[in-house]
């Protein structure tokens, strides 16, 4: 299959080498240039995302934010412009598996139909190590049709692959999930630094924790991070603000409250604040540590 | 053995009834007076704390919060006055199962100690179902050979029991506990309310999150009474604020902010104030609920 794919980073380069290595015919666009390794024969480089589509059957995107997922669409040069000339070729279907607003995700869904094209929402989550490992977790969103047709091609990048529901689903579920991420991080990192000031050992406490109610992937992964104090990434504090302002913009469009995931976002603001915003964000906890240990006034 | 219960509410009746289910001789004293069905010739009706020590070597409390058991400890006919009388008898051991203060119990401890008798805390989790199937998760902290002694007497209440350290680890893991538990519900009822109000079908989000870093005990729980609006306690509000106060009284003594745990308690006063205080905690998600729905002023 001719398959397309737009934004070669961190993410996209590894996700990419998966779909030439399951031998298909690809076709690659990235803003800043091609990175080494990915060149012909194996794949063909296209000066644009216009060119990528006017070749490929299926078009990834895999993008850093919403207006680089609007740019690559709609913008000068971009996928629309090669719908809009397209006669009676195959229908193509547009991936984007960037992590994204859900409801602008509802709109470019919309405006691509309406130009005879398919499109699913596949954001995903398990970071570098699972683009590289092709152990993605992948969220979708859009037609059982459709993800039926590329489900192949996202089983070469993942390995949960879930239909949610309809375009914007897997957006929304991704959006959900990094609320959760951050939330629990925020729960084990009180939880710890109460007992650890109490004079209880925090390894002992989180042992206790595993067994019960209190037991999560967060307590289990990220409780571990905070004991041993290591928090080289892993998903970086950047980039989890980022999603949990995707929450926040989402719950002004939805008429939703988030208190909770608001008081998340500015402790991993805190630790921005700290020059910390390249630390893995079970780092969340440095911030409470310096709100107990640095009053806003010394007499 | 001849062993001493004070304390016969919800909680403490199922547990004294299992101690004596084991055989031993019980000395029983409750301030409202003894439950039916606990009676002689089974087990001794004791007219005070005082009278219960008097007359058994290991004392186990169980009460509402930590001024009752001060009082039960050191107020008028509390235990106290029993070990200060007491002579060449064998040094009595005092298990507190109350959640209560760990920086009261470090105290209370203390001064027990300075009377010649042992103190374990021993908070547990698991509720009433957990009290009356004897599988309670219980909590110590305290010296390591009083916990082997009194070990086979709480493995006839409970199932995972852990020795976390000294005086006050006990109390201090169960804050802990309750505080991860009410932010994970918390983070729960965000990202559900979220993910609903976008239109996504939350049973399929809550599905799709279960296999990665957003999983937890409480997610797939809470997670489905809140699909479900199955909101029969289970853990009462009421309960869970009292376990918060803890928290944030804790919070204070220690020098520690938890302004996540601050926030999560909060939203169980929203429903507290809606009269919804005796709902399992869960139903903290109806708070998140009453927010989006209802501005402060409609113009």
């Amino acid at each position: 299959m001719n398959v397309g794919f737009v934004g070669l980073g961190i993410m996209g380069t590894p996700m990419a080498q998966h779909l030439i290595g399951a031998g298909h015919r690809m076709f690659l666009h990235s803003r800043s240039g091609l990175p080494q390794g990915i060149a012909a024969p194996a794949a063909v480089a296209c000066a644009s995302a216009a060119e990528v589509a006017r070749n490929a059957n299926v078009i990834f995107i895999m993008v850093p934010d919403t207006p680089d997922v609007e740019a690559v669409l709609f913008g000068a040069g971009g996928i629309a412009t090669a719908l809009g000339e397209s006669g009676d070729g195959p229908r193509r279907i547009i991936v984007d598996m960037s992590s994204i607003s859900p409801t602008a995700t509802k709109a470019f869904a919309g405006r691509i139909n309406a130009l005879g094209a398919d499109y699913i929402d596949a954001p995903v989550s398990g970071g570098e190590v699972g683009a590289k490992a092709a152990s993605l977790t992948i969220m979708c969103g859009g037609d059982p049709a459709v993800f039926d047709q590329v489900l192949p091609l996202l089983q070469t990048m993942g390995k949960n692959i879930t239909l949610v529901g309809g375009n914007g689903d897997g957006q929304t579920t991704k959006v959900a999930n990094q609320i959760i991420v951050a939330l629990n991080i925020a729960a084990v990192g009180e939880a710890l630094l109460f007992a650890s000031r109490a004079g209880a050992d925090p390894a002992k406490v989180r042992q206790a924790l595993m067994g019960g109610f209190a037991a999560s992937r967060i307590l289990e992964v990220h409780g571990e991070r905070m004991i041993k104090r290591s928090f080289a990434p892993g998903f970086r504090i950047r980039l989890h603000q980022k999603d949990l302002g995707l929450a926040l913009q989402g719950a002004r469009e939805l008429d939703v409250a988030l208190p909770q995931t608001a008081g998340a976002a500015q402790l991993m603001q805190v630790c921005a604040a700290h020059g910390m915003a390249d630390l893995d964000h079970s780092a969340l906890v440095k911030a409470l540590e310096i709100m107990a240990e640095h009053p806003v006034a010394e007499g």
